[in-house]
C-alpha cells in the first residue's frame, strides 16, 4: 500500500512523473491569442525601428553644430525641411541645417540628435536659434533600438498578456504558436449525484465536481470533456475511466465517497499503468490519488467539492501545466489576517479566504464554516497555508495569499 | 485650459463623472459564466444539504446513548440498519439503536450524531460496540447549515471565480445573471500608420495600439469593436468618433503624437460634450485626454503603445469597470527590486518589470530600455509606480508589484 505523501513530495513526485504532451503546437491569429500558451520561444525577423525616430517634436540636427550654445547665445540653424509623418527623410542633412520633425518622424542623414521644439525659437526668415546644446543620440531611437532579427521577443511556455499582443503586433506577428488545448475527461461518481439541473431527492446531492472542474480547467487553458455521473459499480467506472483515458490527455475522477470505490479506484488505475499517490498529508484533500497510463495522469480527487476543489487548485493545476509546458508562475499576495484561524491535526491545512483594502491596508478574512461546506467556495479570492508543524495563526498576523 | 492632473485627481476625477451604464443584465448559462461579472446580489432559493447528513462513515446514533462510553467499556447499541448513499433515512431511530451510515449520507430522525466507524466495533452478532462517546451534533451536517433560502451567495459585482461556479451548482442555479459586455469602440490615428499585417514603408510604424487595446478590453470583460486607422484629418477623425460613440459605450482614440492632432482630439470631444481632462502628471502617458459624452466616456490616449498600454492599464481600466458595475480589485505583490532605478522627472513613473522566484524571494527586474520602447510591453509581468518625490528606488527595496 502507498503512504500519505506531504504535498511537497507530491509536487515532486508529479514533477519526476509527467513531461510535456507531443504534438502541441497550433498556430493562431494575434487576436485570439491572449491567454494562450507560446509554444517556442518567438524571435524578431525585422528591425523595430525600422529607421531612425525623433522621441520629441522639434529640429533634427548635428550635435556638434549646438555645441556651446545657450539662451544668451543660441545656434543659428537653416530650416531645409519638414519632416511629415509616415513618410521616410532619405536625404543628407548638410552641416548647419536642421528640418522640423515631429514625435516618431524619420530624421535624415547626417543628423545625430533631436532638439525639443521648446527649446528653439524660429526667427520666421528660414532660421531657427537652438538654445540648448545637443550631444549625438539626444532624444533619437535607432533602427532596431527596439527590435532586431533573432531578439527573443517571448519565452516558449509565456501565457500571452494583452501586453505581449502589443509587442508581437509591433514586430510584425499576425498568427502566433501556441501549446493546443489539452483534453481533460472529467467523470463523477458516487450514487448520491444528480446533475446540476435536477433537484435532488432525499439522501441526494448535486453534482457540483463537474460544473467546478470544468470551470477550472476552461480557466487554465485546457480543454475539459465532461463524461457524466456514474454510479457506484467498479466496472461502469472502469469502462468509463477507459474511455476517458483513450479519448483525452488526462483524466479526472471525483467522488466514490466509500471506501469501497476508493479502492476501486485504485485496482482500476493501477490495472491501466500505475498508481502513484494514495493519501496526501492535507486538510482538506486527503483521499486524493495519482496515476498514470503512460503520459497521462489518472486523477482520483475526494468527492466533496471543497476538497475536491483545494486539491485541483494545488495540484492538478500545476501537473496541467507540466502536460501544457507552461512556465509561468502565481504569486501570493501579503495580506493581514482578519480573525485567528486554528490548525491542529498533523495535516497541513487549506483555507479559502475573502481579501479586501481598507485603510491602504490588504486585509485576508478567513472563510469559516463547518468543514468542508460548499459555501467556502462561493466568494474566496484565494486560499492560504497553514504548515503542518503550525497550531494555528492569530489574529493580525501577515500571511501569503495565493489568489484563485 | 484644463491643467494636468495627477495619477489621484484623475481617478476621483472618474470616479466623480462616470456610473455603471444601463440595461446592463443579461442570463448565460453557468458553464459561459467564469470570468463575467455577476449583475445583482444572488441569494439562495433552497436548503443545502437538503437534509441532514453524516461527514464520516461510521454509526449515526443518539449521543445520550454514548456517554460515558469507553475502549475498556463501549457503549453496546444495536445495528438498526444501513444509509445507502443517495437514499433518504426516512424512519425514527428507537433509543439504544444505530445505523451504519457512509460519509455525506443521510441519518435518520432521532439521531443526534455520528461515531467514526474507527471508534467502533463490530460484533457481527447485530450489535456494535462504541467506544468514544458522541456529543449532539458530532460529524453532522444538519439541513440548511450550508445554505437556507435568502442567504446571499455571492455580490454584484463580482467576476464569477470557478469556485464560484461550484458554489452556484451546488445551490442549483443552471444560469447566472450577468453584466453584459459593454461595447468599446478603439480608433487609431496617425499618417505614420499601417495595419500590424503590412509591412511599414519609410517613415511608416504599424498600428500597434489596435491589438493591445484590444486584447486588454476582451481581457477585462468588455467587448472590443475596432474602427481602424484614421489619417491626421480633423473632419474624418470627427465623423469616426461620432459614429464610433453611437454604436458603443466608450470611446478610446490613441494616437494624434502631433500637436494639433491632439487639439483636434480636445476640440472633437469638447463639440460632442465636455472635455474633463487634458493631460496626466505621469511618465509615460502625459499627454491623455478624456472627455464625456453624457455617461459615454471619450478617452485619448497618448499614440506610443507603450504609453497609450500604461494609461489604459492605470485608469481606462478602472473606469471601465465603473462602467460594467464591476466590484473586484487586483492587489499588488511585494517583491524585491533587483536593479536601482532612477526617477528626476517631477511626475509618477510607472515601470513594467518581470516577476520570478529564486531562493524562495519573489523578485522584480525592471525592464530596462530608451524611454518607450515597444519591448517594454514584452513578457512584461505587472509594473510598480515609483511616486512623484521620489527620486528613485535602490536595488534591494521592496516594492508593490501590480500584475497585468
Amino acid at each position: 500500500m502507498l503512504e500519505v505523501k506531504t504535498p511537497e513530495e507530491v509536487l515532486a513526485l508529479i514533477r519526476r512523473e509527467f513531461v510535456p504532451v507531443g504534438g502541441r503546437e497550433e498556430t493562431v491569429p494575434l487576436s485570439e491569442a491572449p491567454g494562450r500558451i507560446l509554444a517556442r520561444d518567438l524571435t524578431a525577423t525585422e528591425y523595430v525601428p525600422d529607421f531612425d525616430r525623433s522621441t520629441v517634436d522639434g529640429y533634427a540636427c548635428r550635435a556638434a553644430d549646438t555645441f556651446g550654445c545657450s539662451d544668451a547665445i543660441p545656434a543659428i540653424l537653416s530650416v531645409a525641411g519638414e519632416v511629415l509623418m509616415g513618410e521616410g527623410a532619405d536625404y543628407d542633412l548638410a552641416p548647419g541645417d536642421c528640418v522640423y520633425v515631429p514625435t516618431g518622424g524619420a530624421i535624415p542623414r547626417g543628423a545625430d540628435c533631436a532638439v525639443m521644439i521648446e527649446y528653439t525659437e524660429d526667427y520666421g526668415d528660414g532660421t531657427v536659434g537652438i538654445m540648448k546644446p545637443g550631444v549625438p543620440g539626444m532624444n533619437l531611437i535607432f533602427r532596431g533600438d527596439d527590435v532586431y532579427p533573432g531578439k527573443l521577443i517571448l519565452p516558449a511556455g509565456r501565457v500571452l498578456s494583452p501586453q505581449d499582443i502589443g509587442a508581437l503586433a509591433a514586430v510584425g506577428e499576425t498568427s502566433v504558436p501556441v501549446v493546443r488545448r489539452i483534453k481533460v475527461g472529467v467523470i463523477s461518481t458516487g450514487d448520491e449525484l444528480v446533475p446540476p439541473g435536477e433537484r435532488p431527492g432525499p439522501g441526494q446531492v448535486r453534482d457540483v465536481n463537474s460544473p467546478l472542474l470544468t470551470a477550472m480547467l476552461t480557466g487554465c487553458g485546457a480543454q475539459p470533456v465532461n463524461y457524466g455521473i456514474v454510479v457506484d459499480n467498479e466496472e461502469l467506472l472502469r469502462q468509463k475511466v477507459q474511455a476517458a483515458a483513450a479519448e483525452c490527455d488526462a483524466v479526472i475522477l471525483s467522488g466514490g465517497s466509500s471506501v469501497g470505490v476508493k479502492d476501486a479506484a485504485c485496482r482500476i488505475i493501477e490495472g491501466m499503468g500505475e498508481l502513484l499517490l494514495h493519501g496526501i498529508a492535507i486538510k482538506p484533500g486527503k483521499p486524493t490519488i495519482l496515476g498514470k497510463a503512460g503520459n497521462k495522469p489518472l486523477i482520483g480527487l475526494p468527492g466533496h467539492p471543497v476538497a475536491a476543489g483545494t486539491v485541483a487548485q494545488l495540484f492538478v493545476l500545476p501537473l496541467l501545466d507540466i502536460l501544457m509546458g507552461k512556465k509561468q508562475e502565481s504569486h501570493p499576495v501579503s495580506a493581514e489576517l482578519t480573525e485567528s484561524v486554528s490548525a491542529n491535526h498533523g495535516r497541513e491545512q487549506v483555507n479559502a479566504c475573502r481579501l479586501y483594502r481598507r485603510d491602504g491596508k490588504l486585509l485576508a478574512e478567513p472563510i469559516r464554516s463547518k468543514s468542508g461546506l460548499i459555501t467556502q467556495l462561493a466568494g474566496a479570492d484565494g486560499y492560504f497555508i497553514i504548515t503542518r508543524d503550525c497550531e494555528g495563526l492569530p489574529r493580525g498576523a501577515q500571511i501569503e495569499v495565493f489568489p484563485y
